[in-house]
Order: structure tokens, then C-alpha cells, then sequence
């Protein structure tokens, strides 16, 4: 993705009880790939865990700015995701919206 | 943690090839604890996953300002931390500096 600053991130921070054939993996896949699709997306990490019966997830998407966050938090798909996030999936969350006014990377010399 | 905004965030996000005896989780447990004694210190979100041999980990920490996390940066034991990281640790890492402007959150009703 582009490094750029500044840009803008939404920080997305979710606890969850997984439950079979409850329908969150493919709503997940599908608002990943939306997402990607949206106008000032510039990229997205996500990583999840199991802890004691919970599943843990961070997910964090980058913007070029925030007038696309706020495009794609009314996108109709994406208010159905998070209607049923808020009613049948997530034991907590929070989201933050943020704007990233420096950055840093590095990767191993030999890779 | 507190919820007010503005606080700031710093997205650490990263990916490392694990090995039986490097130090690295004793190392993640002290850097961890110290945080968290630092001025201006607000909370701490880590999520860490295996993916194909390496660990894929997000961590988010919250500041208060943009000075206590200059200090924490300079702090000789995280230095210390800091270039054990980049020359034996990790393949990759981005760290973003961003200042969260707007948050909200959600519980179950029932919990």
C-alpha cells in the first residue's frame, strides 16, 4: 500500500463468541472485499485469535481520507454487516477513527 | 481504558518468523509491563496468529499525547527491544503514529 502521510485508519477492535454456521466468516470475506472496492481504500490489516472461547480481532483499514471512511460507513451492504455485527455477533468492540501523521517499516535485509 | 478523544494511537503491525528459544516472548512480556508503567500510557490491544510458518501480530497502543510516546520510543530498554526486533525478529513491521479523533463502541445487551 502506499505510505503515504498523512493518511487516515480505522482501528477496529472486536471480541466475539464463534458460533457454527452463524454466517460471520462469509459476511467477513465479503465486506473484506467490498471494502477493497470502496474510492480512498488504501489497504487493510487484519489479524484474529481464539482466546478462551472468545475470538479476539484486530482489524485495521487505511484511507486516503475521511470523507471515504464516512462513504464507507453508510454503504447499505455495509450498514446490513454491521447491524447484524451489533446484534448477533460481537460481545464488544470499538472502532476509532484516526489520522496517521507519521510512519515507519522495515524488512529484514536478506528477505 | 479512558475513551475521550483526541488520545493517540500507534499501530504497530508486524510479521515474524518464530524460533524455539529467541527471546522474543520473554522480550514482548517486558516490554508489555513497562508500557504500560509509562506516563501518559492508556491501554494496550495485541492480537497475534499463525499464518504459514510465520506470526502475523498487530498491536495497538493508546496515548495520551504525542509526547509520551515520544518518550517511550526513547526509552533505553524499548531501544534495546527496538533493534533486537529489526536485526533478529521480524520479516516485516509498519509503525503509524495517528491521532484518533473519533471512537465509539458496543456490548452485548445481555453481557
Amino acid at each position: 500500500m502506499e505510505n503515504h502521510v498523512p493518511h487516515f485508519a480505522v482501528i477496529f477492535t472486536s471480541k466475539r463468541r464463534p458460533q457454527e454456521g452463524d454466517g460471520y466468516p462469509e459476511m467477513a470475506a465479503k465486506m473484506d472485499a467490498l471494502a477493497r472496492e470502496q474510492p480512498g481504500f488504501l489497504g487493510v490489516d487484519s489479524v484474529s485469535s481464539p482466546v478462551e472461547g472468545t475470538i479476539s480481532a484486530i482489524t485495521v483499514s487505511y484511507w486516503q481520507d475521511e470523507e471515504s471512511i464516512r462513504a464507507w460507513k453508510r454503504n447499505l451492504e455495509h450498514l446490513l454487516a454491521q447491524k447484524r455485527g451489533k446484534e448477533n455477533w460481537y460481545l464488544h468492540y470499538e472502532v476509532r477513527v484516526a489520522k496517521v501523521e507519521r510512519m515507519y517499516s522495515g524488512d529484514e535485509i536478506l528477505e
